[in-house]
């Protein structure tokens, strides 16, 4: 018995249509002779309705209530499921959370989970069933309450599951039909790619990349489940989409697999800051304690004692990051002459497990950004990524100019 | 500990300032000293939507997916109605059936109580908790799949919790004032009675007031659950509503409670049919096979060895009744001459427990019939009602002339 896991996200199950086309998707895997379990959301639309009255009610409300409202879109979607299979001849039906049961931890609207048990499930596949609808982003805390699992919820259930039935794959259906070397809205150039490696696709997502959630690629990589990206709105075939994979699936590979970006980041300098041990721990952590997601940091040479301190975080929480430094200043943890604010700035990178055996990446990454005149403001870098910093009236040319350098439109150069 | 059980319809929680109204009559509840459990329905319409996606998707469908996704509805407002309390600092939380658990056996979308384990509820109670929101009409099987109790499940919830609870009374919120003499609509002088026995309205509730559902009248009669009937649209007073209890709770009651009617009744009229003994199980038994609800029977004094068969029931069952009597005819179970159905008929009834002890009382109603010269086509009549099928042109009419001579604009009289 192989167990294929299909996720369908929020507009893949937005009405009864698409549901059924969907289930004609769960169809041909069965007819493979999979034992499938899909997951699924809630109608796109229905869980931001509940939501909003659940906010309109409680401005701040009791979690473990937030869990019970906004977790029954999914199950309304998991019954319609089972029906629409059902109609199809195919033995179905409906799992929610607790009757799994996926056990969680109890940190209601962000729950971590702990097991999934697969008795219950395995026991109904032995019975002649051929697909467990499990509604998705839900769980039981050992109090016995439902928890929902926070943002990417679904798609991180779908690996679970992968993960505890030692499933062939985890396909995740969405509206987007891969993942790209780049933004197609950006360069006409963005090539699809059909295999990408789990940290290369974890730097992608945590880059702004909207396909998949950091958390769901991080346990797939953790437990090795082979994750697809592929539409619902195209043709079903066996090349479609991209697989997320372990690297050693991926033969042959580009240094670099991608160019993403990042709009909405801000670039902020602490002016002439007392250069002694442990201000940087007094920069950061009240940064930290306000909930400021810093991303960049660079420390300029200090010059007579005096140092500037620049970092970045995303625009919106500029404000937030601004009232911790004006805090600490007064109440005498750090000392600077000026908060310099820059918030026309955007993030580029380069991506490419490549790189770890590869070197020059960054060289020419500068060089092609020259050649442009695209200033740089700030510049990290990690083991399988270089990112700047710079004016974000050049993001679109940077990335292009990035695209090109490094060939991406070509396969496996 | 004195627990007090209080029922929202869906008008009642329609939306969120309506769910705001019902939680601070619950505050009133909870200011008096009562532990409260209040059971709510889905917001009005959101039931009818689920119910309309599950038919669309399989008409035939599987029961147990139905009432997964049916019961997602009530789990909304339960959620909304203890995130609404809580904000009144009232500690509250919600539970879903499976987590009381209330207990039913496996007849799925039509489920009955088996148990209500008091335990869990109960422990909450003693840790500080206030208010217990129980989403209604849905329960779990012994298989542990969710049930729905089907229709009026939720009054019957709120009847069964007060029986576990041995509550001191279950006040039923709905979008009426309470029960009438008769319906206002039809007699400008119908009044509020402040009390009524359950017989009586066991005997106005299958006459088609629509006030209670039969079932949860019948279950709050076997526990002598003491059943308040209410607005929520009216302003909070001890008075309001009308109380459904024992007999003996009523101590001065007219002879006759109310004047009940029925518009959608069919007369239908087996003529010349052979009599023989084992006659009306031969025909009667192929109307109950084809699920026609019927209602009163009169057989004619027999003539040469045959008679007249004359039954009614509902006008939308006349179809279904005609088939079965032809089917019978054809299969040689039956003979009959003709079937004549009249459909433009009407069931007025007289509803009184006083009558058990005072005679005369069908005696009075066909004399007021026939001062206003209206013809009595069938009569029956059980211990504590008399009813009539006459043409339906002359029924307000007739309402209004017994409501007249049973002098029901006074009370106790």
């Amino acid at each position: 018995m192989s167990v294929l896991v299909m996720k369908f996200g929020g507009t893949s199950v937005a009405n009864l249509d698409r549901i059924k086309r969907a289930a004609k998707r769960v169809g041909l895997e069965v007819a493979k002779g999979h034992d499938v379990i899909v997951i699924v959301s809630a109608m796109s639309g229905k869980t931001n309705e509940l939501v909003g009255w659940v906010n309109e009610t409680s401005p701040m409300y009791d979690a473990r209530e937030y869990d019970a409202v906004v977790s029954s879109g999914e199950n309304v979607t998991a019954g319609l499921m089972a029906l629409t299979l059902q109609e199809m001849d195919i033995p179905a039906r409906s799992w929610q959370g607790w009757q799994v049961p996926l056990k969680t931890n109890s940190a209601h609207s962000s729950a971590r989970i702990e097991e999934i048990p697969t008795d219950n499930l395995n026991a109904k596949f032995g019975e002649g069933m051929r697909v467990a609808v499990v509604a998705g982003f839900q769980g039981i805390s050992p109090e016995g309450r439902i928890t929902t699992l926070g943002r990417g919820g679904s798609d991180t259930t779908a690996v679970a599951f992968a993960a505890a039935f030692g499933a062939v794959r985890c396909d995740i259906y969405t509206d987007v039909d891969g993942v790209y070397t780049t933004d197609p809205r950006v360069s006409d150039k963005a090539r699809k790619l059909d295999r990408i490696a789990f940290e290369e696709m974890l730097e992608l997502a945590s880059l702004g990349a909207k396909v998949l959630q950091t958390r769901s690629v991080e346990l797939a990589m953790r437990y090795k489940v082979r994750l697809r990206v592929l539409s619902s709105f195209e043709e079903p075939s066996d090349e479609a989409g991209t697989l997320v994979c372990d690297e050693e699936e991926i033969m042959e590979s580009n240094v670099v697999s991608g160019v993403a970006y990042s709009r909405d980041e801000a670039k902020m300098t602490l002016l002439s800051v007392a250069d002694r041990p442990g201000i940087a721990a007094a920069i950061f952590g009240p940064l930290s304690d306000a909930g400021v997601n810093v991303d960049m940091i660079v420390q300029n040479i200090s010059e007579d004692g005096r140092t500037d301190m620049t970092f970045s975080c995303p625009t919106d929480q500029v404000r937030h990051a601004t009232k911790a430094m004006e805090d600490a200043k007064e109440a005498g943890d750090i000392n600077f002459a000026r908060l310099d604010t820059d918030t026309n700035v955007a993030k580029v990178s380069v991506v490419g497990i490549g790189m770890r055996s590869h070197a020059g990446v960054a060289a020419k990454m500068f060089k092609a950004l020259r050649d442009e005149n695209v200033n740089i403001k700030v510049i990290t870098t990690s083991e399988i990524k270089v990112s700047v910093l710079i004016d974000r009236k050049y993001m679109e040319l940077a990335v292009q100019a990035l695209h090109d350098a490094f060939e991406l439109e070509k396969a496996g150069s």
